[in-house]
């Protein structure tokens, strides 16, 4: 392990994060808040400056660092930029409490957009936006972004990767990774800008427009205000969102195809194919389900078709009270939580090419017990998936269960509805925000439970194991 | 596909359920029960001595059958077998539906002990004492009985065992496999005599101690009285069943070592130990939890253990009201639905067995993750396991759930209690019978979601593959 390396580059990071707070600083300056919020950015810049600067004075010798080192500063960046993301909150008061503050900005750095404020108008401007630019910046994974401006470590690019874009299979874009890595991030930004504008254009006030695309562009979930998007009563931000939403939740691989006018690789990829097919019938299913609910079957099939995307893409945006639709169509919401977007996006979960591979293995299996003699093949765009990949994401279900279920027994000690502690422990390590079956926030958990929340949504969004190198005694021993 | 054998060997087989329809007609004529009720009894064995002649006139030539036609078999003779066995409820009227009384009866065979009877004092002395029959019959397997007394195919028996005896890895106990089912038959037979001797001393009424036996060594669930183990106030009865129930959720194999005198082998079986250490691990959490709602603390514990036992051996006997238990203790029922017994007992569920391999295959993946370099091995009592049977546990996991959350939402139309919906599935598939969150009975689902649990139940009992051949085309095509 080359701690020194470890410290160099958290360091890094620490005065990154420090130059983050400029955007907030000057949204508080643009809407003239007052010295309080001020000070409170300022200062948490200061401590950031000042730990970055001293663990970067030594520069280390040795620059090699491998997996497990790649690995614990991914997991470390996520636990410290939270932490310290978190801090602003503290020192205003507008969330008075560490551990209230440390899940509200975790729930943004990791795209989750889960709150334990019942009341979103306690937050400042320049705090509401900095809690929706944590989503900005979750998105893409802290590391793709940090790599792609910084020039520090060595043959250690391709590790760290992996743990940052989601999904069981990543596809090289181009030959060279920081050159995929900075690709993918100008597409990112680029859909972001222009959904911003088209929001924009849509009615939207200019700040709640880049406030709703940076939810929408992370798969977050924050918005600007309590009753998220049906706050502007309008079907056409309603629909723009939905599709803003599963455009995000997209294999981003895919649109570097596009732009290099490769349709038919883009139109026939089976995850995207599938994505698309899981949500159009989800929405059907719901539409019927629920047209009792709705005065027109329009409005049902808006409705649907929002709240699908909303917890496919793992965005988790509000629209309408949940808690009175039929335990047919939460059910289906459920099961959507797991499955979450597609690989490589910015969206959680287990994602659509997991959920793909496991349900080919599940098919292959019954055919196989029903007809002996057949030759099974697993593919995936017609190429033959490896034996290793296709037993890895069978473990990789099994280590997601066990935590999951770990996860529900902690929330079961603080709620008696069983739908809401199950979606809770979903919603939280898929990365989604709201839970089903309340219309309360995660404000009713304990601080215990909000702490392992917190943890359980960073471990959601980095695909599990860097999250368990920390919980390791050999991680932290001096051999 | 030898049709003809499959033909001809489930004719014998309705020719063995009319001679077990006998131990009911004793029963009715020792109550002197009314005629309706024999003549319901004679009826059904009329038409199964009618179809079973029929079938078994005209003997096939070729006697080879192959594991496909022992699946098709097994399978088809618990559907059956449960549809001419629900007969005499529908015949006397004490349950007019055809659809509640096959649910009954296949809750009864499948040692599930599932209800829709609200109120069990409907049914005469006879037809109760016939359904907890049932669950002895069905508790080591229709076939493996019929086998030991049947001696009509030819080079089959190895692989209808399979599909009969639970759990993964089948070890045996003799070398000639029909040996190896008298013997687990007549172990089975001699616990169940002792276990109604004992009942019977601790108070019991003798009818009572007969069916209460059936129903625990079958690990079924029926009993006497709509407050089930309740209803007799006796701290001796419930310690009794507790330590009874469990007994029978023991791999049988290993009272065979314990007749052989092999001590070290008995109680140094991982899965036995696994067993043992997850009841009491379950006992105490529970019991720390629901302290508060008992007056004394041996009763918390006593209660505590009997429920952890009826639900982890997948008996379902009721002692308590779980509707007022909190949530905490609910979900660690709920996961032992999932758990349930030992592999080659006669209870349900994923067995532990399953379960310890795939924690153990959970564990090893974790920290190959973690320390790369370590070479991860997987040992059973000592014994490396072989890949191909980890792979294909990882997979019935995966159809396991596949099944499992289809149920569920079959289920989710019934009913808007989330708890209800997912106990009841668990409840079936895992052949347990009660359900959490609710003090109703399985009568509050529509007639299709009884088929769906019904054929759950089997396919739970079956270990899923048997079932799955009856809906697959080819099966039933002609070529």
């Amino acid at each position: 392990m080359n701690k020194s390396m470890v410290r160099f580059l958290l360091s890094k990071l620490l005065l990154i994060e420090a130059a983050l707070l400029i955007v907030p600083l000057i949204v508080a300056l643009i809407y003239q808040e007052d010295r309080t919020i001020m000070f409170s950015l300022l200062g948490t810049m200061a401590i950031l400056i000042l730990l970055g600067s001293l663990g970067i004075v030594f520069k280390p010798k040795n620059q090699h660092i491998y997996t497990k080192e790649g690995l614990l500063i991914v997991a470390l960046c996520w636990v410290l930029w939270s932490f310290f993301g978190a801090l602003p909150f503290v020192f205003t008061g507008q969330i008075p409490n560490i551990i209230d503050a440390f899940f509200e900005v975790s729930s943004g750095f990791t795209t989750t957009g889960a709150t334990i404020l019942p009341d979103v108008s306690v937050l400042s401007h320049s705090l509401l936006f900095w809690r929706s630019f944590t989503h900005l910046i979750g998105g893409m994974g802290v590391l793709v972004f940090a790599l792609a401006i910084m020039e520090n470590s060595k043959n250690s690019h391709l590790e760290v990767m992996r743990a940052e874009v989601p999904g069981p299979v990543f596809g090289k874009v181009v030959s060279k990774l920081k050159d995929t890595a900075q690709i993918l991030y100008i597409i990112y930004l680029a859909m972001f800008a222009i959904f911003t504008v088209v929001l924009w254009f849509a009615g939207m006030p200019l700040y709640d427009s880049l406030v709703t695309a940076m939810g929408t562009a992370g798969t977050g979930g924050f918005t600007v205000f309590n009753d998220s998007i049906a706050h502007y009563h309008s079907s056409l931000i309603t629909n723009l969102v939905s599709i803003g939403m599963l455009a995000f939740g997209v294999n981003f691989n895919l649109y570097y195809l596009l732009l290099m006018r490769k349709f038919k690789s883009f139109f026939g990829d089976e995850e995207l194919r599938t994505y698309i097919g899981i949500v159009l019938a989800a929405t059907i299913l719901i539409w019927l389900n629920v047209s009792g609910l709705f005065s027109s079957a329009k409005e049902g099939l808006e409705t649907s078709f929002f709240e699908v995307s909303t917890i496919m893409t793992t965005t988790g945006f509000g629209l309408t009270d949940l808690t009175v639709w039929p335990l047919f169509s939460q059910f289906i919401l459920l099961l959507l939580m797991f499955i979450g977007g597609s690989a490589g996006s910015t969206a959680g979960g287990l994602k659509v090419m997991r959920t793909l591979i496991i349900s080919k293995i599940t098919k292959n299996q019954v055919l196989s017990s029903l007809y002996p003699n057949r030759i099974m093949s697993l593919h995936i765009n017609h190429q033959p998936l490896d034996k290793r990949i296709q037993h890895s994401v069978l473990k990789y279900l099994a280590i997601y269960l066990a935590i999951f279920i770990g996860l529900v027994f902690i929330l079961t000690l603080d709620s008696n509805k069983f739908m809401v502690v199950v979606s809770a422990a979903a919603s939280a390590f898929n990365n989604i925000g709201p839970m089903l079956g309340t219309d309360k926030t995660f404000a009713i958990f304990s601080p215990f439970s909000k702490l392992a929340l917190s943890f359980a949504m960073i471990a959601g969004r980095l695909e599990i194991y860097p999250m368990l190198l920390l919980f390791i005694p050999k991680t932290w021993s001096k051999t």
